[in-house]
């Protein structure tokens, strides 16, 4: 069976107020992905993307950014599954390369937050949930990832505190990425004395609204080195839901749908935790990423933040998180992000992560989730040197 | 290479006003088409849609339907392509199925109109177009279209007379198929004398508004059989793009999307237009059907009327020509249609058409566009038996 490679990589970087319109960002990230990997080529286009429609009133992103990049007649459309959008389309484009039918696959996920009040941008986020029976509450997207770390700290009485080490490491790698929304150092105690946003979670332990793209070029496998010098295997590609709604699961503080992705893209690689070298997880809210270390299989349940106590969450520890930022540091805009850590991963098994290089990373993982835990797209990336 | 097979189909009545939800809607068509193939075991689910984010504040379908249809787990995501999200979902579906990633697949298309104002859907199908340039200006969806048809009547010197038989024969054909919103014979002084609603189209020149769903269910043609005695095959599933607006296009009297996807679909299945036994093709106004008689091979340009003149789109014509009503008369809603077409040729290959039914129609084509022609999906299915 075929096999699918990343052959280029680019993103732009992510900004609370690109002056940048939709397409002018997808543009940005799909050129330097297509330079970087030489081709003249595109057979497809995959478009990730959230939001568009409700707060730009713009569909059909797939012609849109195919035109815009001069590209038009080829296959393009869109992909979508809330914040997981950009995971999702990286799922897209592989299946589309190994169903034989195209060679050389474009995904490009894109979202732009500026210009928009928050409330405008809160009540879009919340179409990730159930709009009839859970946004009509009035509750906020914010407000249901409080109640998960409300009931994670009680569950296995971890502080605050103690989830707060999460986003005071995304801020520390990215002080490296001079593409980070937020490069800045924080410490635990600016975490805890941050805003109250929803009980317990304050500023700091939330990602940011931020303007963005990030693009992959995929060639099969087998052909990978004509493209690139340092291609990177995608040796597992998958994606898993849960119920919906988070009313309606039996438990909160775990996510089964990254338990399920990231099982079967062991699996599907032949690989176990242990042999993954770096991780980039979705931590929109800081307790989501200390509750991915441990559904992903890196630490047992309400052991997390003890990872992060003993160092080996740090570029130079036993398993690097969130080398480039992190949603939280990095910047989270929201459909492309998926499409952002594939991408990082790509870049650190290339040797091409500039500061944020990890020493050594030959596999790299990234977990994307959509909504509150009710998509996930994992990826397992593999050097090919 | 793997082959595609479809092995069950569902869909759900066209209608103004269902009174159902989106999910209501899906779940119908899912569980038809999931119980037509007899299977227990789904393994991925592709939602085709267009206007859920911008009329209902609805995103995350994948994972909103895998819930409701009691299949929380899989992998589930949109695909969107404006009007062509039905068929561009198909694609996915087909493409997932080849990628031998997963084996059973289940594609459904949905579109909710009702419980919104007309200007509200009239502001949501203009996302199929770029919303900055054109959208802008105030132009509506129709308003374009019908530039298309004033020009196409001038260029060719077709009378609007001419064209108003496409909506007759869906009008007629409509007429045997339960699930038609309009089941109702109409003449060409119907239409000619029809309100205006967008110089020189009149409300019988275009599809109306309606809530549907349509399914299908994939699985690898070589097993195809245990699940079904009359599969039908996918001998191809192509999509092309055109540059997105209509006033950056050279010629507005032809869908180079529809060639493109056409040819390519042809070469694929190793078929040309004279091996098609049927064709449902996408008459969101009455030109655009006209066009696509000529955009896919079966009439030279200008000459597509001729074809209904001489009655060979008839259902017992030389090229029957949508048979259950088409977008017009079965209905248009406007992300299922797509896959309601797809739905369409494969009950006519099962020979399972009831009185729609085209007698000894071996291999069907469907062709479903997204905004102005920017988008076309086209798939070429086989009977097995």
């Amino acid at each position: 069976m075929r096999e699918a490679a990343v052959v280029g990589v680019g993103m732009t970087p992510v900004t609370a107020r690109s002056g940048k319109s939709l397409s002018e960002l997808f543009v940005e990230a799909a050129k330097e992905a297509i330079s970087d990997a030489g081709v003249d080529r595109i057979d497809s286009i995959y478009v990730g993307n959230m939001m568009s429609g409700f707060l730009e009133n713009q569909e059909h992103l797939g012609a849109l950014m195919a035109t815009a990049l001069g590209r038009e007649g080829i296959p393009a459309y869109k992909v979508e599954a809330a914040c997981a959008s950009g995971g999702v389309a990286v799922n897209a484009g592989v299946k589309a390369l190994l169903s034989g039918l195209e060679e050389i696959v474009l995904v490009g996920a894109v979202e732009k937050m500026s210009g928009f009040t928050t409330a405008e941008v809160t009540s879009g986020l919340m179409m990730a949930e159930d709009r009839l029976k859970v946004g009509s509450t009035g509750i906020t997207f914010v407000g249901l990832n409080a109640m998960i770390a409300r009931e994670y700290m009680h569950e296995y009485g971890v502080s605050h505190e103690s989830i707060a080490q999460f986003p005071v490491l995304c801020h520390q790698n990215a002080l490296d990425n001079p593409k980070a929304q937020f490069q800045k150092k924080i410490g635990i105690q600016d975490v805890l004395q941050s805003p109250l946003v929803a009980d317990p979670l304050r500023l700091l332990d939330c990602s940011g609204m931020g303007d963005g793209a990030a693009a992959i070029v995929l060639a099969p496998k087998d052909t990978a080195k004509k493209f690139s010098d340092t291609p990177v295997e995608i040796a597992a590609s998958t994606v898993a839901t849960d119920i919906l709604s988070l009313y309606q699961r039996p438990r909160i503080t775990a996510f089964e749908a990254t338990k399920r992705a990231s099982e079967n893209a062991y699996k599907l690689a032949g690989l176990k935790p242990q042999d993954i070298d770096l991780i980039e997880v979705h931590d929109a809210f800081s307790v989501l990423g200390v509750m991915a270390l441990e559904d992903l299989g890196f630490a047992d349940k309400g052991a997390g933040t003890k990872l992060l106590e003993d160092g080996k969450c740090a570029r130079d520890g036993e398993i690097p998180t969130n080398t480039f930022g992190g949603l939280k540091a990095r910047g989270h805009p929201v459909g492309a992000s998926g499409a952002y850590q594939v991408a990082e991963v790509a870049l650190q098994l290339k040797r091409e992560a500039g500061k944020c290089q990890v020493s050594g990373a030959e596999v790299g993982l990234s977990q994307s989730v959509g909504g509150i835990g009710s998509t996930v797209a994992v990826h397992i990336l593999r050097g090919m040197n």
